[in-house]
């Protein structure tokens, strides 16, 4: 018997529970385009992300793995510009990654479609191949995480961030994570046999009026994902932000009745930064929750789940799974049914 | 007698009123340095915006107006790659702005010195002559709002939003905006002429749990600062984002229970998708304002407030007062001193 059929009360948790496998099989998808991924290198100075919803906290981390990890400048790119203000500008030499599981978010091919127009070269990181966005791209990296029926993205969102550390990976032309990309399906395993350390977080924030998910580098990706996660699933206010950023004013509206939750990998130059402010947000009255980090960070906090065994530049890929646990818990603790959302649908199409 | 005498109740309301003034004088300082911008056209490709807080919202404008008006790739950088993982990136060609009222702020000058050993040609919008900041960058633009005593930002910020559409307009060797910079200080003005429909806001926003605060393209930095300043001044829950994102999960948190501000200029083609957003807020629950927008947008909401008679690339620079003046009365009614927010000061170094 799996964890999945002990544990599945949703497709959500069920979706959840696969993505050892979902890891695994994508994993050996990635490893047939390395080759055309490599060749990237020699067109492309720079990286543009553009996504919506969780695809862009994909992107999140994809920047950060670009940059800290390959040395290439990366950063968001903001989808009006080409589909609502139809604006050109020089892509020459830059690699346009869109980012969509469905591959149907007719936003991204139109964005696709004018990254190619301002000289780019294009890459699409989704679940589906022979969708529109993979046939309108130079090079579509297809992730292999099975149909997803759940509303809210899981096993999507790990897949497509296993492959833009492959697209990291190969711009780098070198081996930057080591064997750590391999270790990352046995790795969800862990954090899945861990699954009651995260649900017991769910009553905790179901106390609070707020959710506030801090991370850093890294484990910002994680952070913003997971409020993602609770503002769809559980209708619940939660903010996703930079341990610094909360300093410079979101910090005002943490006070008792605020969760605060820290995302943060085993160790790194964030953890002494991410553990003063969760004892900071305790000393304001929040109750406070971690994910990851080490001994000092879990004993500032009310509550923790340990993290993943891996570098801090790839423990975002799973990071996020405890999140989704408590995520998929706390939405049925509140009466919702995580699977479908009020008011949201599988495939967005942006208006 | 001047409507700050009359309506003042906080040195942040009066900061609030004093900025017809400050916008009139940061615009002639700005003149001052119009050739030495200029000049700029010829070193760089692309720009990079670095800040923290209020700051980090101008430069979300920034990119805005970088890409649609003048056509240049810009993007928002991480301050983590430089001053956490210290990390080297080709950054030739590259104009590196750097923003902080104080120029105090430590990270930020970390950023400057980081970007110039990367090659960038920097540049700091800032409050503060002979601050750090601009002492550390190659071009220092200086705005002119005086002291800022009030821990929220108020007219520090628009000075900045102007000092930025002014590098915007040198870069683009043209008048994108045509004579919209002169009329700023009197369409502030006019904002503040209509205060007491800004303030009627603040009861609604009171009856409510959270905040959502929507803006696209041009607008995004208005939403994103007013969400910032309720967060910051009344200890509220609140979120600014794109209205396209709206629709990819937060949309799940939209609700009785929420109030949702709509932050928009008076034309443009975002205001349709805006326009739609509002309704379907409305349809889930929530109470719904705006700022700006056209007669269909106001109709389509609970309370409204008249936004600036300027084109949408320029609106943003005051379209926030209204937003301000909404804070102010907010924080005092939930009984706050919006002078100074609870754990937050008026220079904030990052950890």
């Amino acid at each position: 018997m799996t964890p999945a059929a002990v544990a599945a009360t949703s497709r959500m948790r069920e979706e959840i529970f696969e993505q050892p496998d979902t890891l695994a099989r994508t994993l050996e998808r990635l490893a047939e385009v390395r080759q055309r991924l490599r060749r990237l290198r020699n067109d492309v100075d720079r990286v543009l992300f553009f996504a919506r919803g969780s695809s862009d906290n994909v992107a999140i981390y994809g920047r950060y793995v670009c940059e800290v990890m390959v040395g290439i400048p990366a950063a968001l790119g903001a989808p009006s510009v080409a589909t609502v203000y139809h604006r050109s500008l020089d892509l020459r030499r830059t690699l346009v990654v869109t980012i969509s599981q469905s591959g149907q978010t007719q936003e991204m091919v139109d964005v696709a479609n004018w990254a190619r127009r301002c000289g780019a070269t294009t890459l699409a990181v989704t679940n589906t191949a022979g969708s529109a966005l993979a046939d309108a791209v130079d090079l579509p990296v297809v992730t292999d995480a099975g149909v997803e029926r759940a509303v809210p993205a899981t096993k999507t969102f790990t897949a497509a961030l296993l492959a833009i550390a492959a697209v990291a990976e190969a711009l780098s032309g070198g081996r930057p994570f080591g064997d750590a990309l391999q270790a990352v399906p046995e790795q969800a395993s862990e954090l899945l046999a861990r699954a009651a350390d995260a649900d017991r977080l769910a009553p905790i924030v179901a106390t609070c009026a707020s959710l506030t998910v801090l991370g850093r580098g890294f484990s910002l990706a994680t952070a913003v994902e997971i409020a993602l996660k609770v503002e769809e699933a559980c209708g619940m206010p939660a903010a996703g932000l930079s341990s610094a950023d909360l300093q410079h004013g979101p910090l005002g509206a943490v006070h008792e009745g605020t969760a605060v939750l820290v995302a943060a990998a085993a160790g790194g130059p964030t953890l002494p930064g991410l553990t003063a402010l969760a004892t900071r947000a305790s000393q304001s009255g929040a109750r406070t929750l971690c994910i990851g980090g080490d001994a000092r960070l879990r004993a500032a906090c009310d509550a923790a789940v340990m993290g993943a065994d891996l570098p801090e530049a790839i423990a975002p890929i799973v990071e996020v799974i405890p999140g989704q646990l408590l995520t998929e818990s706390l939405a049925r603790m509140l009466g919702h049914d995580p699977d479908a959302p009020r008011g949201l649908t599988k495939v967005t199409q942006t208006t």
